[in-house]
């Protein structure tokens, strides 16, 4: 009968993880554990240590642990999986499959074993390929396997959009279907400042360069920062769908979602529009697309489909 | 007559500028520049637009810019320096001060050219003297010269006590003077979880072994890490203190000011408790101290005044 | 060369006014100076400082002073008019306008006088009227004057849909045009969860019902109440607007706006989408309607300038 | 397996409570049930709808329900008591007593019904008293029974004091014992901000006069309201409180506790510094009293003793 914090546990105490481990703390969603290799423990705990101590600065009261040992994570409510080595510049995202397969693969034997009744997010790279290899190693429903893709997608287009216009970011709504990145498949029509469609307020040629730039976003920040990739708006993304699940919010987040039909593919994982609330994936939302945006969707899953064959499950 | 956003200026964009800069665009404090050297201009310009592409997710309104130009800083109303080496493994402190003394007085001439209303804070290590080596170079009236140490210092035992009693950090206070990590001075007296003081909950052993672990909290961090030193709790420490200025709070923070005759010191800058608003530093409070506390305020004293020797201004 | 904190001057101590004071003060947007009549002097000083000293708690630095003299309010950078009588069951809007204006006048002479470069924003109502009744007592250029009516009818309509889907209120937007309440012109086709626009997620019916219960939103608080009306959302949206300038948001919000031509019409108040940002209205969207939004906007408009007829300026 | 929101009830519609409901609600603490007397059912569904339609602008999602059936208040977490007749200028608290120990008595049959489980906070005056007739109506341990005085007391008077020396509400901490208002014991030498002990900062004189000023803080408000009592900083302190327990986060806050032995006394609920965590009051403070300070708090507690003794139970 006594009232407990939520438990999340974050993967990998690279930048994305330790981001998303103090974005956590900082909203006091819960006590973090952040896992990493033994032969990282230290760092790891360090960087724990570090954001701990942040905290009587910024009045929170979460705990945070770093540490390389999964029996500190056990029964976690929340298990988000960053770990993975990072894309490189020049290195396509494919070549990131078999290492970094193996890697979600161990991690979910001990979330397996550790936090039977967890939900888990998946951020490691390719994400389609890595949440498929998740959900064949956790056997868990599918609700509760969710990969991270089109809010950070969202969130770049969103960005650029705001630019344009020169208005807030809070009324600006943009909406990606598909793959991440290159596969994304921005809808358009659907993307509005304030409730207005972009396409009345914003010339199509730049609302194309926009949607051009969203699709290599990341490959945008890989290449200035020379040596590594972004963290901050993954670490934002990973939260606010964290934060969408341990608050019960039914917020309407595009995540990569395990389809077995719904528009019309068996089997794959891929970015659909979802309710995410605390039974994880509640709902998908399937749209009337135009035939050009089935056909664009269509590539998307294609792509997807072969990043996946990779894996074996 | 049109209401404009504050402007914020971090120079240097390691971990510790980087985070800094994310923390204050997060509260919507003001618009932040982002500012390294020519040779890292294009990593500067892929932290800062990663950050700004959370802010949809986050949803707050800061322009984040990563440059190398000093004039995108001109008008800055807050600038923090970060700049400098990092301190590694095994490395006193005092072997920074030549390097960095030189990277801070360069910083300040272009302060000092770009934005010369601004109010200064300074992080660059070793922070009293380059506090010192700041003031010499900008000219700026010593209000608007403040040198982060007692922020971090006090976090960090507060920290240790809230995990001593298992208490919420919301209600522990602590209390440090002087000089930084080695050289500081805690007031034990003035230390309270609740405002009970700390001396009748925990025992004096204890209480000894937290002030020792605060003593060398950022070799903790330094050694822990293995490569490179603590950046989430001085991030929060500086915004602190940011957002104490720009919202004029008039709060109560230890900083390292210049004294002029407080606690008997002349020409020196040291960690004394101030009351920091609009105005920058608008008082100092001097305490009385004991025999004890004096004599080791004194040493600390004496420690920042051989460091600031190192100093050509 | 002091930072000092912005100024806001809320009107008419009421429910919705004090509601407003406080979520101004607990945002720390700046010092709030809360005005009504001398005869009700002293209630406004205590709620004033009953507010004040939820200060230690919640942890926000502005002040709360209750006055009945204007001069407390001397150069405020926003001013909010909530003054006027209240509608009760059964009292039709129209029936205030008389009282009202006078009110509103009598403010605005003061505003006039001791806050000249204020931006102010105008609740009492009925406020498409009052808001032409201020414009012109105030004699300030169209940008820094402004009738709250849509935030409010939109949040209203938002929480109906949100109800309706069961999702989370972050996600839902809606869009009205027009005048407030019964006048309100809502744009079914701008109205979306999570981008998806309603009308593939909900019947026509239930549509129909929930724009005709948002029509009486108002009203069905009165009639819930008994006695008064709402103030809660009231205040909340006027707390929207006073941040979207006070922090230079640029949010794009529809407010009750000035108009010299913008959808065919010329010396009339209505509402209609803006960007609200530092400078006050520093944008109106001109949408294109079509034939049947068009007429309801006219039919709005018609009813709007009825009121506004009714005033003496 | 479903990650299901807090639940907390807030009983009595009154200012007070519904300012409550609105805050927790605010904070996303969990859904909320604001219930009164079926007399009131429809003012109680008014205020809760206003405040929901406050949820989309200011982005919380907490369902907030109106009623007068304790059905809807099923499985609570936390149930606060508002309920009871208000004091009025002029009336003494004790005269308060036999109508507000029935209503309460009423309250806790319902509460027990259908809350079996829930942590109960009490506000209703006199509230050592009602705490006390709560506390044997609900027959719940001792630890879930918690009554709310010293958090209003508290801040009242550090209001005072950040007033006094013109410093951020941040920075002050007092300390009050004992029973509310005109009994409280306020320990002086516990008062402190940034740490330091006011009496260095503050004449003796002026001390006094705020710790006079502290005891009869209610009834300020109450002269000033001229009809009613202070509802907004009562609100916050019922925030504190609630979020202390649902966040588990064991923080230090002085509360009305039944007493077994600490202090002295028995069977007496009394004003002492608690622990508040998920298991509600998890530790009392017994702090060393001088001989007049204990002096005092028997003058409180035989006070209370007093009152209490008015309640049949």
């Amino acid at each position: 009968m006594t009232i407990q914090r939520k438990k999340i546990t974050v993967v990998g105490a690279g930048f994305t993880g330790a981001t998303t481990a103090l974005m956590i703390a900082q909203k006091e969603l819960g006590d973090v554990v952040l896992v990493d290799i033994p032969q990282l423990e230290n760092p790891t705990k360090g960087k724990a240590l570090d954001m701990l101590e942040a905290s009587p600065i910024q009045g929170f009261d979460s705990n945070i642990v770093g540490t390389s040992d999964y029996e500190d994570a056990a029964d976690s409510d929340i298990v988000i999986i960053t770990a993975g080595i990072a894309r490189k510049p020049g290195m396509s995202r494919d070549d990131l499959v078999n290492t970094n397969a193996g890697i979600v693969k161990s991690v979910c034997e001990n979330i397996k074993r550790y936090c039977p009744d967890s939900i888990v997010i998946i951020l490691s790279n390719p994400v389609d390929a890595m949440t498929y290899a998740a959900y064949h190693a956790l056997g868990f429903p599918k609700n509760r396997v969710i990969g991270q893709s089109g809010v950070l997608d969202t969130a770049r287009y969103c960005t650029f959009i705001a630019q344009e216009l020169n208005v807030s970011v809070e009324d600006v709504r943009g909406f990606v279907l598909g793959g991440h990145g290159d596969d994304m498949v921005p809808l358009v029509r659907y993307s509005s400042v304030g409730g207005i469609p972009i396409e009345s307020l914003i010339s199509e040629d730049r609302i194309e360069s926009i949607v051009e730039r969203t699709r290599v976003g990341g490959g945008e920040i890989v290449n200035l920062l020379g040596n590594g990739s972004a963290y901050y708006a993954p670490a934002a993304s990973l939260v606010q769908m964290t934060e969408a699940i341990l608050k019960d919010k039914k917020r309407i987040i595009p995540v990569i979602a395990y389809l077995e039909g719904e528009y019309g593919y068996h089997d794959l994982f891929l970015g659909v529009p979802t309710i995410l609330g605390g039974g994880g994936i509640e709902r998908i939302f399937e749209l009337d697309l135009t035939a050009e945006e089935k056909a664009a969707l269509d590539q998307s899953a294609e792509s997807v489909r072969n990043v996946m064959s990779v894996v074996t499950v």
